[in-house]
This record gives C-alpha cells, structure tokens and sequence, in this order.
C-alpha cells in the first residue's frame, strides 16, 4: 500500500479556493462579538411566515407519507399554485409539469441552473455589483463569471454585455430589482438583454426574489414573460416576499427543452426542497402578494427616512438611485478599505453594513445598507449610528 | 445586436445530459399509474420522526429570528448535540465549531465535499454497485467517478481499489452499510481503504447513512474515528434513522483545514439546512439511537421473512450477503433487461423494486429491493407478488 503515484497534497479544491469567503458569517461574527450592535446588514425581512400558514403545520405533518421523501420537482399543489401566480402576476405561461421546480431556496435554483447548462469552463456573465453568490455559485461550477460593470446609477449597459459574449457564453444573469444595489431595471433594459439572448443563442438568467419590492412608481418586469420563456430560466424565493428565508424555499422556472436534465440536478442535489416548508409555501401563496404588500409601506417610510438621513451628509457619501429590493448601496468619499470601515462601524459604533467589495467591486468605498429587517425606529436608530460613526472615522 | 460569435445550441450541458435520468421519480410514475401497488423500491422507513419532536415546532417558531437565516454551518445546539453523539456512538472527535456542518440531507453534504475537494477533470473512486446519486454528483461537479466493481458479495477488492488510484484522485468512496448491496464492510476492511487513502494523500468520503440499520451480528465501524479525522469526511443523515426524509437533514464531518473552504460552498449551495427541520433534528437526537433501535427488529423479521422467500427460488435468483441496511440486490436469472422486467414488476403484478442498472451494474439482470418502507404484512404480500411476477414474466 502507498505505492503509485502520489496525489497533491491534501487541501482544498482551487475552484474552493478561488472563492471569497462568505461576508455574511464573517459580520455575523463581528455582530456576536459586539452587543447591541443594530444589523443594516443580512437582507431580511422584519416579518415572518404567514401565522394562518404555520398553523397548518399539524395537520400537513399528521400524514405519515409527508415525512418520506416527496416528489423530485415539488408538491404539484404547490407548482401548481405557482404556475397561476406566474400567469396572473407575471404573465409568465409555465405549465408546472414540464416548466417549474421547488428548491431549497433561489441559490440551490440558481446553482442548479449553472450545473445544468454550463459545462467546466463556460462563461457566464454577471452585470457589477453582483450578487455574492452568483459569482461564487460560478466558481464552484467551474465555470467563469465574466462582470460587465453598470453604469453609475447601477443599470445595465447593454453595450458593454453584447461585447462580453464569446462563443463560451452560456447565459446572461439579471437580477431585478437588485442585491446589492436596489436598482430596478426598466422594462426596455431587460427586454434588450432577453433580445440579445436569444439573438446570440444563450440563456437569460432572472433573479426575481425581490419581485414585490419596489418603490416611488418603478415597476417590476419578468423577462420570461410573453413567450420568451423557451431561453429564459427565471428564478423566485418566498424568502423575502414570505419572511421565510430559514425555510429554504425557492422556485426554478425552466425551459422546457431543459426539464429533463435539470430533473437530474436535482435529484442530485437535494432530492426534494423540504417537505414542511412547501407546505408552509403553498398556504403562504394563498395569502398571496398583499401579505407582502401590506407591509411595504412601512418598509417604504423606514426607506425615504433613511434615505432623507442619508442624503444630509454629501460630503461623507453619495447615494445612487435605489427604488427596489431593500437596499442602498452608497459611495463613501474615502480611500478607506471596505471591509475595514464596516468592521469598525460594528465595533465602534454598534452598527453593520456590509462591504461592497464583496459584491464585486473593486475600487472606491462603497456599502451595502439594508433596510427590510428592522421596524422603523430601530432602522433609524441604526441609520444614526451610521451617520455618526462615518464622521467620527472618517472625519466628516 | 445578434453580430458576433454564435453559442452553441440552447441545450443542457454535457455533464448534465451525460449524466443518467434519476430512478425514483421514473419509478414513482409507474407506480402512479398503476394503483394497488406495493413499493420495494425507494429507499424509505415506515416511520416518521419522534412525535415529541414535532410537538416542539410551535415553540421554535413563535421566535420570529428563527425565520431569518440561521447560521451557514447550522443551528449550534443541533451540532454540538451531533458532536457527542459522534463521539458517543462513533468514536469520532470532531469539534463542532472547526469540523461539522448541517446540510440539506446527506446528498447536499456529498456535493459539497466533491466541490470542496474536487477540481474539474479530478476522479472520485466509487465502488460499484454504487449510490446512483454519488456517481451523478461526480458528473455534475465535472468530475470522472472511476468505477471499481465490489467482489460477488459486494465487498470491496482493496488491490483493484488501490489500482484505480491516480494523480488525479482526490478521494475513495465508501458507503457501509451499503446503499443498494446491503453489505456491511468489516472494520479491517474500512481501516485498510483508509490507510490506503491517507498513504496516497486522498481523502476518504464515507457514507454512514444507514449506521443503526445492521442485523445478524453486524457491526458498524467509522472509519473517521481514532484520530483519522484528518483526511476523513464523514456522512451522516436523519433520513433513515429518523424517518425524516422529507425534512432534508444531513451532517457533513470534515477535516478542520477544509472547514472555512466548505463554509463557501455551504454559503453558496444552500445557505442553510432549513432551520425548521434543524429544530426537530435536535430534539429526535435527543430521543436519541434508541428511536430506531426499538424500530429495528420488526424491520429484521420482515427481512428475514422475505429472505426466506426469495431463497426458496433459488432457479430463479440468487440473494447475495446482505446485513445492513433494508436492501437485498438480488442477482436475476434472466438475459432480460432490468430496466424491462422492473416496468413489468409493477404494470403486470404491482410490485416495484429498483433495476440494477441504475446503480451502474453493466451485465446481468439485478434488483434492488428495499424492505425497510412496509409494515409486515404490506412486505410479505410485496414479496408474494415479487416472487409470482418473475416465475410470471421468466417462465420459473
């Protein structure tokens, strides 16, 4: 034995590697390290699950075949249900049989999607800042994210995606409205960039988990709407629209030609999405958007007081349009690293952002506020604390 | 726009079409479409988790944090329980904090160890018959599973194991008790695959999913326990022990210097195990082994009983050993394609078990059949159709 030839040491991966480190647990920690301390951090919601839906929990669980394994693709009543969310919200048309998968959560979607359709060495485009763990998601698929930089208002330039493409190019990611940055992309944007998909024989990838979050009159467009759905792969969550981000459901809507492979991805994967959770999902949908709804308002107020906070101190940052998700995602005038500036926020003046550097971008100072966890009076506490504490660092 | 380099055709990737079509869910639509049938096929119990259990899921939800994200790694209680259990049951020390992950089930936690470990291009070992999951994961993180035929009691062959290592091995695969053979590995058996493992400088994955589930004296041995947790990573599951399938709840065991790479995978696979079913995880560890020890002799008498029908036609197959977990794969006496005779076991007799094909069997006619999903009588008179179905379609 020990004979042969001898293997690389043993370490991790280099795709494993390669990938930044998540920024969420590193803050979390400095957060547990620092008591007290107000999280404009983590993208949540204040509210949780419907109450109406987790008292059917019991009565889901007392059928003893819902505790085995079911089925790969979903509960149908549940795909079901949302293929007439899809048709009556967002004139999607995607026969759930053929078209629609739960997983647990949009990143096991959207890591299913990269495993399904991109093959080791692949290009997948992301637009900058992106979400963290869709360039991560791309690493450890092997693939390449190649990031074409938005404008200064965070928007697409299409130009600049068009001349990304190669012959490697499997699919362009939108995400709308945005994490990190709150932008919603308007509807011709995200028209053009489905158009240059299909013209270049390539997937269109839409993020939607922010879907009923959006502001001041912007309006939410689903690129796969319309009969575009045969290379558009649209992603949704109920983690944020439900409050239910510690239940890990997501949905995956597919072309149809891709059903079958991504019905192996899945099996692989995570063989089904929990079994309590979907059927926590489907009450949730029949509480319907207005359970979001509802509380968009209050989130709204917390968002223009904050924003209005915010835009007092010019000198200190500037704050590019947001009128989604629940994000801004600021420039701070200051040759300060990120990741030092937000550490010492938390550890100097009790409250967390996260580091734009995370998202992608590689100059300049920038922050990630959210504002969706925390009911008005904490956030703008949390909004003082902020203000204050760039002054006090950076000398404002 | 539509100029430049044309992409390939809108098509899955190779590693997704190449990999084959899942079993279960081709199973389960033979069985839909033919009421009255009695299932030998997925891998289930007939039980579901501790009812106490359950009973504590009002309490964990009325805390509104817990629908936030809870930790990447897992909830800290349910993996510190884990660590003594492992340390109780096992004989492994792994500090939860540096060494143990919650994931969504045992498949998510294989994954995340080939994309942790595993470049594209890199070979797993597997030994064959093989978990069909493992060997469509391999193909998915871009990996090649080199397959090594088990002897014709299913035990691994150590010299044609060590002979399938190369330079581009990262790790041998163990499965023990065995998901689909049955065959329990003996202790020298586990320790001599991983003595070979760390003499090469490759990591040892093994899978202990079906750990409670021996009988006839059989015993089960880690091989991470005794200080070889360096270059071991453990698998563990709720699913079977638990009857918690649905629930989606695994542990994944990893040597300390993989911990902060695996963290990124988790990050970006799932988040996190959904916390709901990481709530009634650590109160059914509290119930503890017991909950399936006191499940395991009636489990043993259907499995006696159906081994003595199937020995009794020994013309028509033939009943490898088999002492763990609640599968026989039987070798059939047939040049008919398994595929074949398991879609005319349920069409013609309403009996379903799982072709051997799928668990990458290349010659002979070979079934799986489980009996751990059935009270006794449903399992006998499975049995009964099992037996009349093949002397039916093989003439016996």
């Amino acid at each position: 034995m020990g004979k042969g030839p001898k293997s690389r040491p043993l370490r991790a991966s280099d795709r494993a590697a390669r990938v930044q480190m998540p920024i969420i647990p590193t803050v979390a920690e400095w957060i547990a390290q620092t008591p007290g301390t107000i999280s404009l951090g983590q993208g949540v919601v204040h509210y949780g699950p419907p109450p109406a839906a987790l008292r059917k929990i019991p009565a889901f669980l007392a059928d003893r075949a819902q505790h085995k394994y079911v089925p790969d693709a979903g509960l149908p009543r549940l795909r079901k249900a949302f293929e007439e969310k899809l048709r009556a919200e967002n004139g999607i048309d995607a026969p759930f049989a053929r078209r629609i998968l739960v997983t647990a959560g949009a990143n096991q979607g959207f890591l299913n999607a990269l495993l399904c359709i991109c093959d080791p060495g692949d290009e997948v485009v992301l637009l900058s800042p992106y979400y963290f763990n869709h360039e991560m998601a791309a690493g450890l698929a092997g693939c390449r994210a190649v990031c074409v930089p938005t404008d200064r208002n965070y928007q697409p330039r299409l130009a600049k995606v068009e001349a990304a493409i190669t012959g490697r190019t499997r699919a362009v990611v939108t995400v709308s409205p945005n994490n990190p940055s709150g932008a919603v992309y308007p509807r011709e944007t995200l028209l053009a960039i489905n158009r240059l998909c299909a013209a270049r024989g390539i997937y269109h990838i839409s993020d939607e988990a922010y879907e009923y979050f959006t502001y001041d009159g912007a309006a939410h467009f689903s690129p796969g709407s319309g009969g575009r759905g045969a290379h558009t792969i649209s992603l949704f969550s109920m983690s944020k629209s439900y409050g239910m981000a510690s239940w890990r459901v997501g949905f995956l809507v597919v072309p149809e030609h891709l059903f079958d492979d991504m019905m192996k991805v899945q099996d692989t994967v995570i063989i089904c999405a929990p079994a309590v959770s979907q059927a926590v999902a489907l009450e949730a949908l029949a509480a319907g958007r207005r359970y979001c709804l509802r509380r968009l308002p209050a989130i709204a107020r917390v968002r223009e007081r904050m924003l209005g906070a915010l835009s007092r101190i010019p000198g200190l940052l500037t704050v590019p349009p947001s009128r989604g998700a629940f994000y801004f995602l600021v420039k701070v005038r200051s040759v300060m690293d990120d990741l030092t500036l937000a550490e010492r926020l938390i550890r100097e003046h009790k409250v967390a952002v996260i580091p734009g550097g995370t998202f992608g971008i590689g100059k300049g100072c920038s922050l990630r506020i959210s504002y969706g966890n925390l009911a008005s009076e904490a956030a703008l506490e949390g909004t003082r604390r902020l203000v204050r504490g760039l002054k006090a660092i950076l000398g404002g």
